[in-house]
């Protein structure tokens, strides 16, 4: 499965830059490099120490293309495992790429890619799950996804999953150990002890399950719906939050039909804002869709955002609103209820929703715009710092898989099925925990998470 | 002049990358990584060797933020010739972000554009139109431009200027001992020697002034206007050279009012195509300027593209419109007669120009355009591979400074004037010599120039 070739890439963002990387790594890096390379001490990259830097020049022929830094890595301390130089040359992408094709046609092969992480997996420098922590990590954009990110790239999760892995193996061959003493009825997997260990296994995996929400919402961002009755300035909410002008704002009520989404950053959170079509009573058939579709969006939310015009709304039409939300939304959906335009009103007086938490707002004159993001935070159920998050759909899949086979493992212990029935279960969930480090693993499952790396990592 | 801050940026391209170099330089480099960094060995990277690599953590506090590689650079065998350091971390623009401000909150100072290049400079390990050749690599997109920047970098330019400063220094000190023997009538200098010399290096100069027409052109490209009747296809075929839509085409003729120009590299050469508005006698004011502004075009101009549809005009025509562009150019102006919609025309049978250099193509068929890209190649006058060549306004104005300055220098020889007058002159060129090297420097002059460069760099 590991291929001999030594591969090329440029690993530094693309465009003109000061500086930018070129890796290359593979049993003939050095050979390549001592090509390619002239030293100005006259040294040969090959004889040199791992981990040293040198300064030369890369030439084609005669032809002096750059000066640069040439680093050294050597099997196996390297970050693919392999023999590796980084080319710290000058940043115009006309020079990288003239000494991409360098490399190439040295010998090099341009990697694919991801290729670099995939060399390290094989090598064993890291298993699946840290391998995808790299691509999150390299994708994190906010301090909470890159906190599950480096986590999950230092072995956390992949410590977890090996621990119960053990505790798994331990268990099914005392089981298996009784099957080979057959008819004997020895008993040597005291079954008060299997009961209690699959129940904490289990119980641990469904923990895991469940932190994929939080680590889906941290990863794709916490899903805010901004929703109200028609022209209460929910599109302006939008715009001011995203600092962007997305949504399309006009005095005519209904202008917002399709929900609008978009991402921003928050106190280090990643929010998704949800502006919705307006709620109220419409003969109006496209109308009315967008309407279902506002209830569709409200139901997946995890905060939902109710905005209420200050300036026209009575007391007693707030509260009739207030009340038909929270038919709709769960214990688990946080409500926040906006009032709007106040700098339309004087001498605001603040009707009593106490139960409820609410900020008063001007979206137009961007008045307390900043209260609201912090009451926002506030409202973000954050983990604790040491809880171990999942946010990768392959994971959540095979949790479940997990889940349901112990799940199989505990009703048969219960019920005292053979146990040749149980261990069967038990090996079917230490499959699906190897298939998160990738002990187990098909070019498929390989193919699907390496393409979605960068090329150069 | 020196500042003793440690600066810091980030040197690689704005964006998500699998990797991105970040960099530090200053007296305090050291000092700051072993606050913020933990080797994996427990090293302090204080106490490392010059030109090795170090892995471990960036943290705040203890909080981890990335896995990196830091490598060491010992003054005075740095770029800035300070004591650097360079982490090369995940290339995440949040995390480069978290590690460039924990930098800024550890002492380090956010660096300007081109900071770093402006302490090797004032540390001596480069002069000041090496420091201009480092902008031009990072700038340059094509084999001549690259060529000229690499040159210039690695001091091809510095030296020769250095070469004729050290002669005109020899020359004004035998005058200026002659001055100091006053009225004895010495002659350490023999006139005769001088004449020569000043002429050989006022030549030089010449020959370097001249050649900012060529760098100028590889910098911006070479000026190539298509130029035709109106409604022969020149915004199609501009459009097919850029591979681009930025022309608008139509039918009607007279579409093309304003100059449209742009670049692109071909076989390795920026050339800068200029579409122009059709020359025909018109009464249409706005057309008729139109009409002008590419009779001014033409006049800037080094290639003159002359675009005739095959399919409609007649020979005599042919030869009449070519004879009226031929009184328009210049010697020095490459003219390329192209017959365009050659596959409307059956049976093309081409009209005798022999002296010129003609291509048959059609533009909105995709046809032969490689060829006329052959031979716009060809007419691009390429220099010597071994000429110095200016491409910075700046050296220009103080070539042009010098050349004056010579002139008189030489003409006061010629006509026997007093010695301290033609000694005023050559210094006068030593000071403008000096000013390219940057020996003689001001702040306004390095301003300009640093101010150019790319943060990071």
């Amino acid at each position: 499965m590991i291929e001999n070739s030594t591969i090329a890439a440029i690993s530094t963002a693309q465009g003109n830059g000061a500086i930018a990387i070129i890796r290359l790594s593979g049993s003939e890096s050095f050979a390549i490099c001592d090509k390619i390379f002239k030293s100005k001490l006259g040294k040969k990259i090959s004889e040199q120490k791992a981990n040293t830097i040198h300064f030369g020049e890369i030439v084609n022929g005669n032809k002096i293309i750059d000066e640069v830094l040439i680093s050294v890595f050597k099997s196996p301390q390297s970050y693919t495992g392999e023999d590796s130089i980084e080319i710290s040359c000058h940043g115009s992408e006309f020079i990288q790429q003239q000494i991409l094709n360098i490399l190439i046609n040295n010998g090099a092969k341009l990697a694919n890619p991801g290729e670099y992480t995939q060399r390290a997996f094989f090598n064993g420098k890291m298993d699946l799950s840290q391998a995808e922590g790299v691509a999150d990590l390299i994708a994190s954009n906010s301090v909470a996804s890159h906190k599950i990110a480096i986590n999950q790239m230092r072995g956390g999760f992949s410590n977890e999953i090996s621990d119960l892995r053990n505790k798994l193996l331990k268990f099914v061959s005392l089981i298996e150990l009784e099957l080979d003493f057959g008819e004997e009825e020895v008993e040597f997997a005291d079954r008060t002890e299997l009961n209690k260990l699959v129940f904490n296994i289990k119980n641990k995996i469904e923990i895991l399950i469940k932190s994929f929400e939080y680590g889906n919402a941290i990863k794709n961002g916490v899903p805010v719906a901004i929703i109200g009755e028609p022209n209460v300035g929910k599109s302006t909410l939008l715009n001011i939050l995203l600092n962007d002008d997305k949504a399309i704002v006009s005095d005519i009520a209904g202008t917002t039909r399709d929900a609008i989404e978009d991402n921003t950053i928050i106190n280090g959170i990643n929010f998704r804002f949800i502006d919705t079509a307006g709620i109220r009573e419409t003969t109006d058939t496209i109308e009315n869709l967008g309407i279902k579709k506002t209830f569709d969006k409200i139901a997946k939310a995890e905060i939902i955002l109710l905005l209420i015009d200050a300036s026209t709304t009575k007391e007693k039409e707030v509260l009739s609103q207030i009340n038909s939300i929270k038919q709709r939304i769960s214990d688990n959906q946080n409500l926040i209820i906006t009032f709007n335009q106040i700098d339309k009103v004087s001498d605001y007086n603040q009707i009593n929703i106490s139960d409820l938490t609410s900020v008063n707002i001007s979206a137009k004159e961007n008045i307390n715009i900043d209260i609201l993001k912090k009451v926002l935070s506030k409202n973000y159920k954050s983990l604790d710092e040491n809880n171990i998050v999942i946010s990768n759909v392959r994971h959540l899949q095979a949790l479940e898989n997990i889940n349901s086979a112990l799940e199989r493992a505990y009703n048969g212990l219960q019920s005292d099925l053979p146990s040749d029935l149980i261990a069967m279960d038990i090996r079917e969930s230490i499959h699906f925990l190897g298939e998160i480090s990738g002990d187990i693993s098909t070019d498929e499952i390989l193919g699907n998470i390496f393409k979605n790396f960068c090329i150069g990592k």
